[in-house]
């Protein structure tokens, strides 16, 4: 708990723009896009830092005084991951917001953590430089959030996660120190990688004030193939041949019925309401290679019908394809006051397995279900309509979460492929990667924070 | 110092054959692909692993009677990473070279860590997937060591490099205890990433048992093209021009005019003596875009003569282009009695420099330097020919090198791309990474490694 006379320390040392005191203005800041049902605290102060040295002076004194300290880009992350426990400060990176350099010689950009994902990518390309992560959020999720919480996206099939393009981090230790970990350049093997340790740490070891990022040249163009499915296990089968036939593609995405009904009812985009599910199928590169591996496609799928079949013939058409993915968790939200949007990975062989499971622990409970989900690399997001308040229908939602999560644990996955874990998976984190591993994760967060004052009651 | 009974006790657990306990036979296992002149020591036994229980019991007794285990895959590495400091067991893993699993569906191969990384990448094709990282010894160099040392390759600018592959470990700690770490899947979010952390470990946290890798779908061809030019600074900067012009090689390789000619030397490749330098470019990919890629590079080039570009046209031309550049080590070797290959790294827009200091500091102490390197990712490979026997000239060399890491570092890029830090570079550790970050290195080997038994005297 703060007391009073330290706020009091804490407000002579920021301008009173950057710092929140008042109850109301604070308790905006004490929820996330999680949709926990367990409670949570009100910080107590939300401070708005806009240097490093603002960081660094919070965590001095934080750590000094036992105060928690949780960092917060864009409040989006899906797993409580930037609630307060036990009250404390949060760091706001809203105004630390700036893209400090795109170097195309070099391929890297260097970025403060309050950068908007979206505004990253879109900046690049003006260099000839091309950023992958996109999250579904990359309109409004921040880098430093997507560091700290591993974060994905559909193109994760191609070209990897949020993880790969990391090469350097400057960190605000939890007594204020700062750190440079890595090297600005592509390789590195001087010791251990710390950089990488951090990624997706959910702001439990240090604070990211300063990312370098990797870029790679720009894809000529995209192109985006939907191709509709009248048997489940044939579309999630159709990826094993694409891949082993010479196609990369950059991104393939399942909706499945219910979902384009869904979507339908709600965003009449001309989906075919009648099919099991529909495959998204993104390529890029040089418009010829996408062109032979059309090809290639229309081969593997033997005989088809053309109305089966939609290829977008430019960029804009494809885009309108994935605007029908994005619609629908604002179609699943029109089902119910509440959506849960789940985040489960296994090994795409069985991914079948996972569908039809997911189905039928849906029916099993009773509980309204969308099914979609990158897969590509075996990530499928199963969005659970429900209303939060009813508890009988939360305790069924509990119980149908957990039955998902030990399923595709026997099948070799495992419990988050892009979310992170925060409050929401805390329970599942010891059937998922065992005590002892457990264990070392102690160990190495009591190094980095002795005093346990990064994002307490986060991960275990 | 292990004892006479100590080894007795050894002696009964494993088979006669797979453990070496005479001196001479030991020999053989004092020295690895490092040109040390410091001394280090002959191991008391080497120990030839063939099951994970192996592993454990050789640690189980390890740890209980504070005995050093050092692990070796083929002893292909550069900077002394399996010498023996103190004496101590060698884990051989050369017969747990199995390839456990491929599988195409979820594009992962799993490994034991003896398997030669070049058998993996040739088994992988066979089922129309692609296992990128390719260090140059990848004919002979294991996937434990590769994974151990953080390698590269050539490739590493278009694929990353071992880092970006490896999914999940199975690990042995210093006790004896087997844990699983990382998931089979392609994401992972779920807590810290251990797997990261054990990359580049150089065996100092714990030992590698298995390994679960990430492959790619194979592209369907490759060609490299060879590039002449008379200005190094235009050379470096050409790259520059190819990225930003939607061009992604997969490896682009620098090799100096001096390195041109000590190859035509010894091995009269037909190489142009009178260049300055050559680049080799190498795309993969369709074909069709290999070829769109051919005339945006033709364009960039602007007025050249037809001598100065040679195209292969089919894989076989392509990997004579590379034989040059993979004969430039054993060129260099008859320089002189010793060569010493050297790994730095800077941001590619400082290749430049780096490559005129680095000849300015050989004519400085009159050493003869051969310069290649995979410069598409700013990694040079400066070859030293000396004679270690020669006191002067060995501490000319030591002079020089440090100079190189010096400027390096200056130029904001580090002191080692892909081979690690080893016994070799220890000493300059602290000017590439600080006190500070080698202090979080010094507290996480004590939690996975509290007695300091694990590849004791490597990398701090």
């Amino acid at each position: 708990m703060l007391l009073k006379n330290r706020l009091n320390d804490l407000k002579k040392v920021f301008k009173a723009e950057n710092i929140l005191l008042g109850k109301e203005e604070c308790y905006c800041y004490a929820f996330d896009s999680s949709n926990l049902k367990s409670k949570t605290k009100i910080p107590e102060t939300v401070i708005f830092v806009e240097t490093i040295e603002d960081v660094q002076k919070v965590l001095q004194y934080a750590y000094k005084n036992n105060i928690p300290v949780i960092s917060r880009g864009a409040g989006t992350n899906m797993v409580g991951a930037c609630r307060c426990t036990e009250g404390g400060i949060i760091l706001n990176f809203s105004k630390m917001n700036k893209i400090l350099s795109i170097d195309s010689s070099n391929m890297t950009a260097t970025v403060q953590p309050g950068v908007v994902v979206g505004d990253l990518k879109k900046a690049t390309e003006a260099f000839g430089m091309f950023y992958p992560p996109d999250p579904s959020n990359f309109k409004v999720s921040t880098i430093g959030g997507a560091i700290a919480q591993s974060s994905g996206g559909a193109k994760s099939l191609k070209y990897g996660t949020t993880k790969d393009y990391v090469l350097s981090l400057k960190v605000v230790t939890s007594d204020g120190k700062l750190m440079t970990l890595g090297a600005k350049t592509i390789k590195d093997a001087v010791g251990y990688h710390f950089a990488q340790l951090m990624v997706g740490s959910e702001g439990t070891l240090a604070v990211i004030v300063e990312a370098t990022l990797k870029l790679i040249p720009k894809p000529q163009t995209s192109r985006t193939i939907l191709i509709y499915f009248d048997d489940i296990k044939r579309a999630t089968t159709f990826v094993d041949k694409i891949i082993t036939s010479n196609v990369y593609p950059s991104a393939v995405d399942f909706i499945d019925n219910n979902t384009i009904n869904t979507i339908e009812d709600f965003s009449h985009c001309g989906l075919n309401r009648t099919k099991q599910c529909m495959l998204l199928v993104e390529l890029d590169g040089f418009l010829s290679a996408i062109n032979e591996q059309i090809e290639i496609i229309k081969k593997l799928l033997g005989n088809f019908s053309s109305n089966d079949l939609k290829i977008a013939t430019n960029e804009e058409e494809s885009d309108r394809f994935w605007q029908a993915r994005r619609a629908s968790y604002a179609a699943t939200a029109r089902l119910a006051p509440d959506v849960l949007s789940e985040d489960i990975i296994v090994p795409r062989n069985k991914l079948y397995e996972m569908i039809s499971e997911c189905n039928s622990i849906a029916k099993k409970y009773d509980l309204k279900i969308c099914l979609i989900g990158h897969v590509g690399d075996g990530n499928l997001h199963p969005q659970f309509a429900i209303d939060l308040s009813n508890d009988e229908e939360f305790k069924k939602y509990m119980d149908a979460k957990s039955q998902m999560y030990k399923f595709a644990l026997e099948l070799g996955g495992t419990i988050s492929g892009e979310h992170g874990i925060g409050i929401e998976k805390k329970d599942y984190l010891e059937e998922s990667v065992g005590n002892d591993t457990i264990e070392y994760m102690r160990m190495i967060k009591k190094i980095f924070d002795p005093k346990g004052i990064l994002n307490p009651g986060k991960i275990f």
